[in-house]
């Protein structure tokens, strides 16, 4: 695909842009916890959005454990997030940006009929970039547990 | 990336994998109609699911128009869809698959706030597959019309 140079109305956010990979750690009450390699590429559109990528692996045996897709955008200045997942979830996320650290709250969390056991009903997420390591963590309400952090991990710019 | 082998449980999706290119045209009582290039890349990926991404430009300025992304399954061999929009749009679809016929109705349609005002309550998306084409039609209630025909499109296998 042609490279393309970000659109500058989503200049504020093209410190995410860029191939990331790195380690997280997953945990919630009703799971055991577990530790997870990660690839994440973010990259511009010509219009004023940047495309979002991600998949993991369990850390120890390599087997594929998640995937997400979805697009950045800044509408007005004010960061917002939507994105997909093969577990069935969807969620759009606004929020604020604070030099390089973005904090997103959703706004929608939807489940398809087969991923309604799920119940996930708010997400917290983090992004925070200094110098070439990326960190985040995402906070998930779900299953009828309160919001709590489920993901943490540190990437680095590849 | 390497090739994946599509997981077995997806088999009767898997006619959708490939690259795909081609023409259509968009529709609706608030626009002036508007013909589009298109292209659609739908790949497996290690569990049960593909992956759907895709990209529109104006047919004759060639000026980006539109993208998608998101993942198809099959639980329990019902067909499902989410995707997410850099208009920032997200949909979890579920329906019906017939043969290489799929037949998806939006069950969550979700706007982020600075997309609020494109009011999408409800989509269907109907994709076939005969030979090495592709068509599919888009049918969407918006900005306060009707559930009607929005997009129709012709993809060959590439």
């Amino acid at each position: 695909m042609t490279r393309i140079d970000p659109h500058p109305d989503i200049g504020p956010l093209t410190f995410l842009i860029g191939t990331w990979r790195g380690r997280g750690r997953g945990v919630y009450p009703t799971i055991d916890s577990f530790a997870y390699t990660e690839e994440v590429v973010i990259e511009p559109l010509p219009k004023p959005v940047l495309r979002y990528g991600q998949r993991t692996a369990h850390a120890d045996t390599g087997e594929p454990l998640h995937a997400e897709a979805g697009f950045f955008r800044l509408p007005d200045g004010v960061p917002e997030l939507v994105i997909a997942q093969p577990t069935g979830i969807v969620e759009c996320h606004a929020g604020v940006l604070e030099g390089q650290r973005l904090v997103l709250q959703s706004t929608v969390v939807g489940l398809t009929p087969s991923a309604a056991g799920h119940r996930v009903t708010d997400v917290e997420r983090t992004i925070e970039v200094v110098d070439d390591v990326l960190r985040y963590s995402l906070a998930m309400a779900a299953v009828g547990q309160d919001l709590q952090v489920h993901l943490v991990a540190e990437l680095t710019r590849v």
